[in-house]
């Protein structure tokens, strides 16, 4: 019989920004519970999540090694299924090893390591273990994603000749990091962050999101990235050209002081026969453009859709779907797939989710735009 | 010590759609658990829902008068803490009743009862019994809604001086209650829905948004309701001028024959000095129009913000909050209402949520549009 | 052979608005030039026009009066072939009459008269005299406009069931008169206005926009008109209930006090198959909604239009055409008949104007709006 | 006195686009009319129009050598006073330098030239004769393009960071020119249209916004150009990297193959302080984005707006202006600096308008796109 997955939290702690999403995202669909955590590496900062997260203190952890090393030893059904990471950058690829050299699947924050012998050293890992490796892209949850991608499977658009996706932000217009804000600080920290900070964190997500709606790969870039604030460590701009594996080309830029912009992802496909517009802000509407006659407004739960759009809905039509609704799709996919594997059954390959092969993916195209960016040659392969 | 409340659930049992909105909602914030549900009046249907929810099946009832009678007597921290009411209109008060006598409070669906003495009578109980009873008027919930309502409140419009509210839907474009659709099916007849279709379904949740962002109460109508569908026993369309006690003046409508129209839910509100619009598929904008100077764009999460505002955000600006969050914060508030009450300590009154006293307003604000709609004269007090 | 049509301005001084909007949308096509005025009745500021508009200082009158008179002595070809009436609205029915009288057809500006009897008196001398009388309901000249009216004609919608027409505005939510703005002034003054304001101004336009779509007519209404400013005379918001004779049902309101709005009518039209929306502020976008399939972007000059819609647009798409354009078909298409009648030739009507008819059908639903906001009668039947 | 400046056109004839939009711009304020043309180089195409145009048969001539040899021997005030030249490209150099040489001023559509050097050609010879030469840049005619370089002059932005100008159109993205369209025709002709099509026809609208907007000027690029269509010659799509002069990044690109694109020009800016949002297709709107506070929405006409932007405004608030205002706000500065010249008086500066510098900072940028998309080498300085 199917049960419920049981969670183990790595970071989201005092002060933490994603940790409470993945959490909210996790228990949304009812198919997952937190029973323990190592929420921080401080012990006295993880035990101060126990009584707000109503958790058993004996499961509040003093850092991941002792959640992993004591939780292993709990029967199955009791102890944790799996791990969620969610702390910085740096500290995804110890507590995952360390996850999955263990027996436990893990569910990850992106970028998924440092670099991308890292990331690769996991997938092998998860893959010689015989472990669900999930990696938050969490935009591909939305519905019209799915729908943008089905429509493009289907052929609505012919053959793909130019694909813009951006994703400008604007709060590191100003030295954030400079007044103890703890998100800005880890992000604009190499050590911490890696070799960038803006395509680091969300041109990697421009990045697999067009690669995930339309199906191809990019094949060449050229990149400009640029640190605009004195003193900071890495970009906080970026603006590159890319070309895809199908002969299409295409701008991706990404951007962290663009004044006034939120989460302003966006992304525009054309083909021969029609285009696709979406925008992350209002993430229920997808544009599909004509050859001939009208655009067309399509929108979450109306009118025909296809069914990898209606698998990822929760609500009828009018009853706006946000972030977290995405979020946790990814998370819903992913016990799903627990829950199959320990039931000997299969899932529906259309409840899919990022996994380690595109954090491999990820670590490789901000490996390639930091290179482009510090090199006068043209264009660099990917 | 804080601890969860725990849920039972009467209706929501298969084929249901606002159930497990409210299973969702109650669960985001991880402020509640659902612990038992009488899901259905035909026990086996009630039954059904007992793997699906991961439910001690126990504890799944064969109706509300069973699961009421036999959750009393397990001890305070066992036994449920409140009853979610979920069922068709007709199914609210008997439920509602029966907890309330027994000392449970209730979060219950809207419009509250089929009549308001019905309702008066509720809140008697309530009051009486000092329990908590919340009404899901959701579109309340909404961050965007709490702004709009602090901004009038600290003046930023002046005296508020005309109200446009609509709730245009197209669902009942056709004779949809004739195919078998469930939800349709209720909401059309009479017994189920009480003496109106369309203004008891949705334009209740109009009056009550333009009234609690407002604080202004509609003190005279005059109605104009239509059935479009030939053989339908309820109004399905409804235009109404409206009158508030301020010397406002205003047009409220709702239809479910708009065709093409989700849950278009719009506000728009001027005063002497400015004018607010908000509309619930981008329920994370507000549009603020001012007498000199440029409209501003109040975005979720965005820039300066009112406390109650953000008291009802979760995420930073840039992530999208739907109709679940929205519907999450009246559960998480009236967990902490119920929270506190138990640990003897105060809540915040911004952390609000519609109550029995809106479901009675609503219930008389139906009664006097139906009225009206039926009446020679001009104009009906309310 | 087709010549160009000459035009005599009556009004449209120093200071006034709406006089050099009817010059630049008369001579934008090429199809009429201006060759005198009688620009004001103080024969000074009459004459300080004559430079700036370049014209012959002997045809430049010192009221209409003397301008009719001249003018009717001067040889066609020569002399003004039409004259066009931009003065406040008491000042319509006079210089009507009389350029009517001498054989002049006329251009004017709405609401006609003061009253529907002065209106009817034009109509019939028109029809006796034979000669064409134009009013500039300009909103009806909009390609869109066209394209709805045609979409409905053929049947798109089917049966229409519901309408709601807006004209929302703010620039009167102060007392503005007070301050010697001169459009303020006599728009607020009953001797120069007639017996509404913002009804009469506006209202009208939605009136006449709404019943030019659809072809229907409004058969009764129900109205509540409000003076917001202490002093003023006349209405400056005024909401309708509306009822049309194939029994659709419908809301119209107008306001001059909805702060922030800048002429922000708007127009949806539900049948029993499909919606239409259009908004007077991105006029070049009518959205239709489908009872079934996907709301549709009809966009000016894009994709399969109506010929109605192509005749009345300019560009090709994706040059937003305006006010003036707008405005400027209705001159155009005044022109073209005024030409075709010289030749004795048909014109296509599908190039229409509204005529003095619809100038009869304005005052009077002015004269409804009035008599129902002063009446405790529910409905008056128009 | 000032007098009307009179209007020569060369091209324009029967079945051309860009011809009627110049006449109908310049005629529009009623400070120009046209007088004479050559519109075709086929004699009797060129006398069809004139009729239709109410011309003087004798000022229809066979070519614009004839039209400008007999027009300077008619006196001044009979004779034109300019020559609007609305031909394809390759037409532009031989009538303007023609023109020029005679002595009359000229107004060209643009590219300006086949490259760079006839440009400078055209530059040297209109300042040694004291000509006034305007290059129709339209775009740069809307108000809120005023307002936006207004804001930015002002300082409302601060230091510019980045700027993202994109201009898609979706008309080519089929082999249209084989259909025997002519617009397509000689724009995908390298000897008429010269070295590029998209990048020469749309992506120089670009360059000229982003530069007339900022006061920047594009110091380096790397270009992608590509040609999607079988048998087309010239590009038909670009992606552009580009460097400011300030130190500024940012993105240009252009396409004729994003399907359901209209002219979707569109500009972001954002500095230091603020971000600004403009586009096209909505050209009344221009969002300001702040580091603090809230997206303010401008809007023409309405509230505190420059100078600048009331200059190039007609309407009050809430009539919207289109392409034909802005483009005629070209004709109307370009007349007054010939009437200024006329009467010896000075212009205000503020009523600028392209001239022939813009149209050689065109060449270059046209040609330095070229150059950089067949370079391996990254950056090509401009």
């Amino acid at each position: 019989m199917k049960r419920k997955m049981k969670m183990g939290m790595i970071g989201g702690g005092p002060g933490a920004f994603i940790g409470a999403v993945h959490r909210m995202a996790a228990v949304l669909d009812g198919q997952i519970e937190l029973v323990c955590g190592a929420f921080s590496q401080t012990p006295e900062k993880s035990k101060a999540m126990t009584e707000s997260l109503y958790l058993d203190s004996n499961r509040v952890y003093n850092n991941f090694q002792e959640m992993i090393e004591r939780e292993k030893f709990l029967p199955i059904g009791e102890r944790m299924d799996f791990v969620s990471i969610v702390t910085p950058n740096h500290m995804h690829f110890l507590p995952a090893k360390l996850a999955l050299e263990n027996g436990f699947s893990v569910i990850c924050d992106k970028p998924v390591t440092l670099n991308s012998q890292e990331a690769e050293e996991l997938a092998a890992l998860a893959s010689r273990k015989n472990l669900t490796f999930a990696l938050t892209h969490n935009y591909t949850g939305y519905p019209m994603v799915k729908e943008a991608r089905s429509l493009i499977r289907n052929g609505a658009l012919g053959k793909i000749r130019k694909i813009v996706v951006e994703y400008p932000q604007g709060w590191l217009a100003g030295p954030l990091e400079k007044t103890g804000q703890k998100q800005a600080g880890w992000r604009t920290n190499p050590k911490e962050a890696g070799i960038s900070c803006c395509m680091g964190d969300i041109g990697s997500h421009a990045e697999n999101l067009c690669e995930y709606i339309t199906g191809l790969k990019i094949s060449a870039l050229c990149a400009d990235l640029t640190t605009f604030i004195d003193g900071r460590l890495l970009d906080d701009d970026g603006n590159v050209l890319v070309r895809f594996d199908n002969g299409a080309k295409g701008v991706l830029y990404a951007s962290q002081v663009s004044v006034g912009e939120e989460n302003s992802l966006m992304i525009r496909i054309y083909g021969e026969k029609g285009g696709l517009e979406w925008r992350q802000l209002e993430p229920n509407t997808l544009l599909f453009k004509k050859a001939e006659g009208h655009t067309q407004i399509i929108r979450t739960g109306v009118g025909p859709l296809s069914a990898e759009a209606q698998m990822h809905t929760r609500l009828p039509p009018g009853h706006p779907e946000g972030y977290l609704e995405a979020f946790a799709n990814l998370y819903r996919n992913f016990a799903a797939v627990l829950q199959a594997k320990e039931m000997g059954v299969a899932t529906d390959e259309r409840m899919d989710f990022p996994t380690i092969q595109d954090g491999v993916r990820g670590m490789k195209f901000i490996e390639a735009v930091v290179k482009s960016s510090q090199s006068e040659q043209k264009w660099v392969s990917l």
